[in-house]
């Protein structure tokens, strides 16, 4: 079992680290990562400009490589033989916000599972529900445990085909976890604000900014898995067909020849 | 009717302008697009820098916005109020190629269409179905005057809610456009190779290179309609959960305390 583990914050996040020495004890792990944030970054497929790898070493000295592209392109680079061995897996995180809701198509912890699907292996996100303003210096062992636990069973029963599984554990004591919910994809409620400021030379900038996003706690949905103190999985897919709306759609007069 | 066009080929980009032309026969219109190419760059909001906006004109002197940001990027300013008056749809495009299967999470055509449904504004993305090497000079007309008979027809019958619209149109004579097909997402085939290269001095760097992806020619799909020579109209949603899965996966023992 060859597992590469990638993520979102770069190579040298203290979350990635915790999830590898865990993936260890499935099987070889490879580290191919970006050198730089990528946050909200989306599925990326850089092909205007070539990549670079470097080798790098971990906080525990283990060898790792960094490369400047975004996370999916970490898992493609690893996909199209950049690593010698054929990675079976691709486990992404551990993030040290959560992403729920509408985040899954920014995000690119979410996004490099999502690469991994794309090639056919399955991808595994996983994210930590902290609070609002995290502290510095989080304790990931939880969460990256719980990776252990839930990719081995995953293992042993199959991966669904063409998923990922999008993880969110919450932030919490290990004996107030409460376990898993098996959860679909719930709202986000972004709340973004715009900031304009002026630079030294009075030409205007902007900031996307505003408070951190919140969500609609709701049964069976993530946000409502996290408020109960569950471990929320989302099987998520590509295929974002509306297909409730197909035969609506279909019965229209469209009369739309150019 | 106030329409953001916006697109991922950057403000200059001709398909831009044909699109401009015939949403005005709609509303008015607002220009608000990148200032360079952010082909397959993603679903991206732009939190770690601040985003520049400047005003330029068209090829035809219309006035319009150019952001360093991304697609997503100039939907979210305009919502967030860059644009003073309120933004009621999002139309992106025409991009010169096709955005079909897999490509959608990547495509900044679709993902800011994708932006504007966050954002609870109707959202249609529009793309060319160019042979594997486009020409330069390639003839948008026909794609633009069936987006804005789309569009027309959506403002009469209600666009689906919480749905973007994913329209491709075959680069044929008008008289062999059959007409419109709604489609559900097909099956990419991406044939991604790794080019690796040594600059001048002797240290590696890579391409994700290789031949243009096809996609699995299938009735009812957005390959099969566009090999028929039929536009393809495919609804999305931003909900990826695989529900089909949701009740299998709930019934595994995950024993996943930490």
């Amino acid at each position: 079992m060859h597992i590469l583990v990638t993520n979102d914050d770069g190579v040298t996040a203290p979350g990635l680290l915790a999830l590898v020495k865990e993936m260890r004890r499935i099987g070889t792990v490879s580290v191919l990562a970006p050198d730089r944030n990528w946050s909200a970054s989306g599925h990326v497929k850089t092909m205007d400009r070539p990549l670079r790898v470097r080798e790098v070493r971990l906080a525990d000295d283990t060898p790792a490589l960094a490369s400047d592209g975004a996370p999916s392109d970490c898992v493609a680079l690893a996909m199209l033989g950049l690593l010698p061995e054929k990675v079976d897996m691709v486990v992404s995180g551990i993030n040290p916000s959560p992403n729920l809701g509408h985040d899954v198509t920014y995000s690119g912890t979410v996004t490099a599972a999502m690469e991994a699907v794309i090639w056919s292996v399955p991808g595994v996100a996983v994210s930590l529900d902290t609070p609002e303003n995290p502290l510095d210096g989080l304790d990931y062992g939880a969460a990256a445990r719980i990776a252990y636990r839930i990719i081995s069973k995953l293992l042993e029963i199959g991966m669904p085909k063409d998923t990922l599984l999008n993880v969110n554990v919450p932030y919490l004591p290990d004996d107030q976890i409460k376990g898993i919910r098996i959860t679909r994809q719930g709202l986000r409620v972004y709340r973004d604000m715009l900031v304009s400021r002026e630079d030294p030379r009075g030409r205007p900038y902007y900031w996307i900014g505003g408070e951190a996003p919140t969500g609609v706690v709701e049964r069976g949905t993530d946000f409502g898995a996290l408020a109960e103190g569950y471990i929320s999985v989302t099987p998520l897919k590509l295929d974002l067909t509306a297909y409730q709306t197909l035969d609506q759609m279909a019965s229209i007069d469209w009369d739309a020849r150019p």
